[in-house]
């Protein structure tokens, strides 16, 4: 093979400070999940195909990364179908395997299969890479991680409540002060769609609302026009377009709205309640916002909707969304299972965290200390005290080969390791290790003891 | 969708029980690795096929899993070619990327792809899983994790010495004590192919010679002698099938058979290089053991050879395995980067620790302590009180619903939660909680203070 080698578009190599940068995300949300009491599962990379194909729309289905049969899978397909030479027809003949592309329709299939040995109300998490074959783009890829959370089992709303704290925990933790949880409530849009006579709309008259922040309120008012949302609808809005104040104002506008609504007066009274909570509990750096234009993925939310963005000044999409599903678990055949849950954008946190300098230094320090490889007879004594280290929780290494001194001091520098031990003969003899703080520069000869206890 | 959802053959879900033993593993394994010095990489799922395709024989090539190309990738494939309705012709055509087969291959492709970025020696592991189309069966999935280190750009046997420590340290941190840490050198075995005057037969002749364990020392002789390796040949090798005593006394043996082969009384002075370091350094519960019948994969290894076996007892393959090669980069056009690597083999590792009672009891609780519901107002004090919880890293939780007291009883003893926390009217008056000890039984009525140390 002449020419370099290369990976597919849309997928990337991790280095040893990339992938620290992003464990470190990873285990700092971990740790908070299960702070919170949510249990850790896995499932396969990929799935039967008729498990994932049909739960994502037709453009979903197109996505999926579909995965060829072994051996001699043509076999299977019969003359006519194969005359027709038809890619779509012929897909399912040739896969019966496809890649995950996503965690969630995977967590309901565990949810029903393994139904009899789960202990519901079931918390749990996963954190694993899924796969889309979308048109690659800067900062979507064709392989990423997701890290949800979910609860199933339950339909109380105290768990909205912990979610929103969850969120506050994570993004506090990470130095990530200031994020702005957006919430609202599937109740509230279908109840103003009821109010405006476009129930029937539902959906095109939140995909216009949805985007209200880009396009503004006159190109909103044009699109839901042009969707057939009548005129006399349109201005009973107005009060939404100009929705002012706090939160317990906001929703005393919304009330005002919607009181001919039964649902929309139920989604208020979740609203208040999950803010009323939070108002006693306190957030620790995040704040909490009604966004009534907020809608994500409506078909599948059937109570709160919410979305995460980054501090004010990050130019960045949502670092997180979820909200409430009735139904997720129906697909496979269990009912009346409700669910509630969230997720975190691994790569968009990445790069806020990246752009605000928020990574704690020591994290891509792995090395502490390297002993300078002098020969032989001084590599077997550094042998020596490196174990002794390294049994005290030091990461200590030896340089391996006996090579010109610039040049593993050259190594000790670009791997950003803070200590260097040089033994050569007078050491050897004496019993003792010339200790060089590579940041000051410092030199000493010190015994086992001190250099176990200085470098730690 | 009336039955019940199922998963592809060869793959696994696995619940909070299983990713909390597995986590332990990895996260025994990573901590060593670093440690020792040795940095994270991760690579894509999926490589181009061409990276993958012809690296692995005629074998490997039928179980690697192939990705179907998006759209309507039979337009790609020309008439003539699509009229013979060959699945293997076929394959290229409709199908450019696949999953990864092993690690070792795609790590070979990222050190040339980026050569000019990584600082030599280059100590990497990795810890990803893999796919094979293989016949599932027990203990074998088509999904599973691999752990490698390796260092690349040295030649040096200190690595070698660092391995067999590393595996030491691994297995000992396991709790799994008395491991076998089996050594051979390609040189040696070379060697002996050369004195029996069967250096043109070199597989033939490792590939019987490995067999001696499980067929015994005349099926070895009558497979040899059927391959063509003569009777006179045979009869030399007598001494190596009686090889007896400690790793010095075999060196010495070997020395005798070896005598007039270059290569031989090479790879003699690289074990024994290795056998006088690890007996001055020491191992803390696995041991050392020469075994010149180790052939694993031949074509691969260039210098040492090693493989673990599981204590004494415990019927199970080999739980890890490596060695050095020179020439790994080759296959991507970057020569001359000698490398050695070890890996782990996490599956077995588990079936061992699992059928030996060696997970700690601790890795499977995960949450702390959990609060019973009473209602509305109780649940919002307990909240005050688990965020204080959390605050002092006690992962806590509120059960969700004001259930049957029964009914939560039954989470908290199921979860395995070791406290629970009742709030019910009085305790609210009073400002305390009842804490219960759910495996001593008893029961105390505590402030938020008790009740933080109590439970730390």
């Amino acid at each position: 093979m002449a020419q370099k080698p290369s990976i597919p578009k849309g997928t990337r190599d991790f280095n040893p400070e990339d992938v620290a940068k992003r464990n470190y995300i990873f285990s700092t949300i971990k740790s908070k999940f299960e702070r919170f009491g949510f249990q850790p599962i896995e499932t396969p990379s990929f799935e039967n195909s008729d498990t994932l194909m049909g739960k994502y729309g037709e453009e979903g289905d197109r996505l999926i990364f579909k995965i060829l049969n072994s051996g001699d899978f043509l076999s299977k397909v019969d003359e006519p179908l194969y005359a027709l030479k038809d890619s779509l027809k012929i897909t399912s003949r040739i896969s019966e395997k496809a890649l995950r592309y996503d965690l969630t329709v995977p967590f309901a299939r565990y949810v029903v299969q393994h139904q009899n040995e789960i202990d519901f109300p079931f918390k749990r998490y996963q954190m694993q890479p899924v796969w889309r074959a979308d048109r690659p783009q800067k900062g979507r890829f064709r392989e990423f991680y997701q890290c949800d959370a979910d609860v199933v089992g339950s339909d109380s709303l105290w768990q909205e409540v912990e979610f929103v704290q969850l969120y506050d925990e994570v993004f506090t933790a990470l130095g990530l002060k200031g994020a702005t949880i957006k919430i609202n409530n599937r109740k509230i849009l279908s109840g103003i769609a009821e109010v405006i006579g476009a129930s029937d709309k539902l959906i095109d008259f939140t995909v216009a609302l949805d985007k209200l922040d880009k396009i503004g309120e006159e190109k909103v008012k044009e699109e839901m026009l042009s969707k057939g949302i009548s005129e006399e609808g349109i201005n009973k809005l107005q009060p939404l377009f100009t929705l002012k104040g706090d939160f317990g104002t906001q929703i005393d506008s919304l009330k005002s709205i919607l009181n001919t609504s039964e649902e929309g007066k139920k989604g208020i009274e979740e609203l208040d309640f999950i803010n009323n909570a939070i108002a006693t509990l306190g957030l620790k750096s995040a704040k909490l916002q009604l966004d009534v234009t907020l809608a994500r993925g409506l078909n599948y939310y059937t109570g709160a909707i919410f979305e995460v963005s980054a501090p004010e000044g990050v130019a960045m999409g949502s670092i997180g969304g979820g909200g409430r599903y009735d139904d997720l678990t129906g697909i496979f055949g269990l009912k009346n299972v409700s669910g509630v849950g969230i997720s975190f954008g691994l790569d968009r946190i990445y790069l806020v965290l990246e752009e605000l300098g928020l990574f704690p230094e020591t994290i891509t320090k792995t090395t502490d200390v390297l002993f300078i490889n002098f020969g032989d007879k001084e590599s077997l004594f550094s042998l020596q005290a490196i174990k002794a280290l390294r049994d005290n929780t030091i990461n200590a290494e030896l340089y391996p080969d006996n090579a010109k001194m610039k040049k593993q001091m050259n190594y000790a520098n670009k791997r950003n390791i803070p200590f260097v031990v040089l033994v050569g003969e007078e050491e050897l003899k004496n019993n003792q290790f010339t200790l060089k703080n590579m940041t000051t520069g410092e030199q000493d000869k010190v015994n086992l003891e001190t250099l176990i206890t200085t470098i730690k």
